[in-house]
């Protein structure tokens, strides 16, 4: 089901990794972001890219993060400072730096933090967007820790039994390392779907599933729906997104209930605010990192892990499945795949980035 | 919804918190269990009948705990212990002894952890039952610290596009205090519905939903269906219960991915194991305390919270439906009426009191 949001091959053309952070590092400086903070971007994104989580890659990210630091949204500078920390906390200001760029600078601190003390948690104020949230969580697992990331985000997502948004999509992201399985990798949306999702879905020219929105009144809508016209990414303008658990007889009360836990500890904890305000372009972000040996023998911590996760892949499959997964598994496939053979992007997307490198004097090397 | 799972006033007796406590206390000393700790499994119980939480209330949980320490699985004099920490973390063996009694001396250390450097977490190994997993993160309110409880229970959840169960249900609790709002209290299985949900449906003949459980070769049931006889609750024998979710088109990989979230984070981080062996009654949990201080004004965050709970119970309600609650709100409300007029305990329940206090020699003072 992931594959159904991947580009269809006869659709896309196969650009090479390192081309492409290339080209996405130059259109950063060209924002005026800083080489060091360029990098860091582009490898956000083309990692999304590369892991096939192209919702959160170059294709729907890029362009409004461009479009973001040209309005002002974007600080490309931003003069980002810790507010308050103690030992194995940190509240961190980031001046309205984008999120796929103050994150990791914020997981370093809190890996520091869980080095020291055991564990590390960071709450981010006046963010910008985040990316895919897992790319901050993965960070912890070359230093054998497991890592949290989730972001609060402008509501699009109603409450159960609400007629109006009041939380964001709002994801949560958990890595946790093992010892020759590829990495426990969760990274989802609180909502049924992601904002970008439906972005994708509209590009791809997919209906919109049962459950996954409501109508204008807020009643659920249980039937496929074609995507209706003048859908926003992440800011539907007519469909309000549902809950995950979609209604609440199925569990959209805890779908809810989690949004709100990361609306809680990202933007309330900050001392801030929260998603509440429509259009508000204000993200806020919650990462932490746990040091595995500071509760058991690292060794120990993996093994289990291969156990368990193998356990799960080995689960034997349901009438008309052929496997099953874990989270992050179909990820490092496609990671592996995209490495040696390029990444896939849409002829649109190509196409976009050939008018940008034409417009922005960049050299254009992607096909 | 919730009030689906409430018992019937006509089948109902009231009896005084004060009167159950008692009992409950009494009972829990002839299982051997010392007079403090069986007051504090007392409190955990009653409190969740006080909040109508009743699937994790006197009427699911004492006569299977009571069966527990008959059979030797529960330990009622454990000798549990710190097996390895640091300034943020400690990793408990609970030697056996039940939940809703190491939770809170667990959930204390959490707490003074997180008074000294910002965050405490704590993961417990070769646990029992953790009663309303709630229970635990709400003790962290009147520190003004936001808690978090889960807990990774013997297999029951069926992985998305599985045939076989490989998880628990895995509840996850986040208690968050407000200034004059009733706190944010989250608790939640990471399944549909909880397992002890289903007992107490089997006890009131209400059908189970579309999307709770799967068929025996692990196809979801997407219609309504009667409760199978023969339903343990948590250890369904027939039909597995499925993720927050339902399928994979609505989100089951969510729901199966934050499940796995708790196995890593209780069992797997404790060095011990996870949830898959079926049948083995082995519980794993995690506890953890969040100092507001150490990130931001307490008095900010309270009042931010008390905004954020008004607006979430103040949005317009859908068709159909009388108003927007948070999590949390149903349950203080029930609270308070419960202690001025009593807890509704079904007849059969309190017929099992009498047996047991006659069988116990405990004096009945309950109706």
């Amino acid at each position: 089901m992931l594959e159904q949001f991947h580009v269809k091959e006869e659709d896309a053309v196969r650009v090479r990794e390192n081309d492409l952070r290339t080209t996405v590092t130059n259109v950063f400086e060209k924002m005026n972001v800083s080489t060091g903070d360029a990098r860091l971007a582009a490898d956000a994104l083309v990692t999304a890219d590369l892991r096939g989580v192209e919702s959160h890659g170059v294709s729907n990210m890029l362009r409004a993060y461009v479009a973001g630091y040209n309005s002002g949204e974007i600080n490309p500078n931003p003069n980002w400072r810790i507010v308050r920390q103690t030992a194995a906390t940190a509240n961190i200001d980031s001046d309205g730096g984008l999120g796929i760029i103050i994150g990791p600078k914020s997981m370093e601190i809190a890996i520091e933090k869980a080095r020291n003390v055991g564990v590390g948690m960071v709450t981010i104020s006046n963010g910008r967007h985040m990316g895919m949230a897992s790319y901050h969580a993965m960070m912890a697992l070359k230093h054998d820790m497991i890592g949290i990331s989730m972001t609060g985000c402008p509501p699009s997502v109603l409450p159960t039994f609400g007629a109006e948004t009041r939380v964001g999509t709002n994801p949560i992201a958990v890595a946790a390392p093992a010892k020759d399985e590829p990495p426990f990798v969760y990274d989802a949306a609180t909502s049924v779907v992601a904002g970008n999702k439906i972005g994708l879905a509209s590009r791809l020219g997919v209906d919109l599933a049962p459950g996954w929105v409501a109508d204008e009144d807020g009643t659920p809508l249980m039937d496929p729906v074609p995507i209706p016209p003048g859908w926003t990414p992440g800011m539907p303008r007519n469909n309000p997104l549902l809950p995950l658990g979609s209604t609440r007889e199925s569990g959209s009360h805890k779908g809810y209930g989690l949004a709100c836990v990361v609306d809680i500890l990202s933007g309330i904890l900050s001392g801030t605010g929260f998603g509440m305000v429509p259009g508000r372009p204000n993200f806020s972000h919650f990462v932490g990192a746990y040091s595995i040996e500071a509760f058991t023998e690292v060794d120990t911590f993996k093994s289990l892990m291969d156990d368990f996760l193998r356990s799960l892949r080995n689960t034997p499959p349901a009438p008309g499945h052929d496997r099953v997964v874990y989270a992050g598994l179909p990820e490092a496939e496609t990671f592996q795949d995209r490495s040696v053979n390029g990444i896939p992007l849409h002829k649109e997307v190509v196409q976009w980035f050939q008018d940008i490198c034409n417009e922005m004097s960049i050299p254009y090397i992607l096909s």
